[in-house]
């Protein structure tokens, strides 16, 4: 995808939206493995408890538009919403941190189905070096940087433990990462041109903890 | 705690607040870490990128107040917020749904280390019954119900197939689960009384493959 496209795209759908597209669609994707070819809006819409204008409107920033009174033909809608996203195409990524989180992040059938590709995992624990977690190899995190800088990698996932977490990402960033998915517990400092996306298991966790 | 309590709790911080806590205490205790005795509000807002004003009401939720122009002392600042969040008690759970990810989350410390306490694991793949995942045993799936009733356990971390959530959250809240952390993609339907904290990984996910 050309910058210009890009920039299109981007200003075509807020944050929230993108965020609430996943939902839409594996509730599509559902509908076809049950034989569905048409799906509304309206259905949609009570599946995941939001306003079918809402509905329509984030589907819309995909470029479909559905039939007036009929629907949505389910195998556009799952091409739309694949090709906004970008999930029909592959992102090379790695992983920084193979413990236990990370390992189960290889994994995730979830990620790599929908077009994460992670190229290695990187370590200091030197039992893990040199072994496969998912069939990722793990490598020696003494050379991250220049595996990012020969292959390319623009996403790293980092799942270190905390107390190194700036550290590495200072390195990795230094080498070249543009994207990382931050799961660790500290926030991390970054340049105005990287972009951060936080996975906060802890909020959640205190939320219940109060209230149950 | 009792249920007033609870209640008069309850009314005293807002969820964002609550999110917000767990970020407060991991910088606290590595202030502790660090041999500090006295850390300033300012600083905590620095490092965590919010407001003074902001970081003093949140704190002052957990019914501590700071010296002005000195601080808080760090170990009653951390006391008060592991209290405030329960993260000093036991929260006795299930996880159900012993793939990739719930594998992960029974590892991580984390977890373990605030409290949370995973008494069993349950799962329909008989490779994995009977066997231990980071020393939390895997039981059959078909004894949960009795499981959630014999132990009264409340809490269930849902980690089970999309395919599954709905018919497998059903069942468990008939058994008196009364709070849900949905770990799958699935938008999942519970009665009014029971909590339903949703994870969900592909929304940043889609963030990430628009944008980077």
């Amino acid at each position: 995808m050309n910058k210009l496209n890009k920039n299109l795209k981007m200003s075509s759908a807020s944050i929230p939206t993108i965020r609430r597209l996943p939902a839409y669609l594996y509730l599509v994707r559902r509908a076809k493995d049950e034989g569905l070819v048409i799906i509304s809006g309206t259905v949609i819409a009570n599946e995941l408890d939001l306003e079918p204008i809402q509905v329509r409107k984030d589907l819309a920033s995909t470029g479909i538009i559905g039939k007036p009174r009929v629907g949505y033909q389910v195998s556009d809608l799952i091409t739309a919403i694949e090709e906004f996203l970008n999930w029909d195409k592959k992102h090379d990524a790695i992983l920084v941190g193979a413990g236990n989180l990370g390992s189960a992040l290889l994994g995730y059938k979830e990620f790599s189905k929908n077009g994460l590709n992670f190229l290695a995992a990187f370590e200091a624990d030197e039992l893990k070096i040199g072994k496969k977690i998912n069939g990722i190899k793990v490598m020696n995190i003494d050379v991250v940087h220049d595996f990012i800088q020969k292959e390319n990698i623009q996403i790293a996932v980092l799942t270190v433990r905390s107390g190194i977490a700036q550290e590495v990402t200072d390195k990795i960033i230094d080498a070249g990462i543009k994207t990382i998915w931050n799961f660790t517990k500290v926030k991390i400092k970054v340049p105005k041109d990287v972009l951060l996306l936080k996975e906060d298991l802890s909020s959640s966790y205190a939320v219940l903890s109060v209230y149950s």
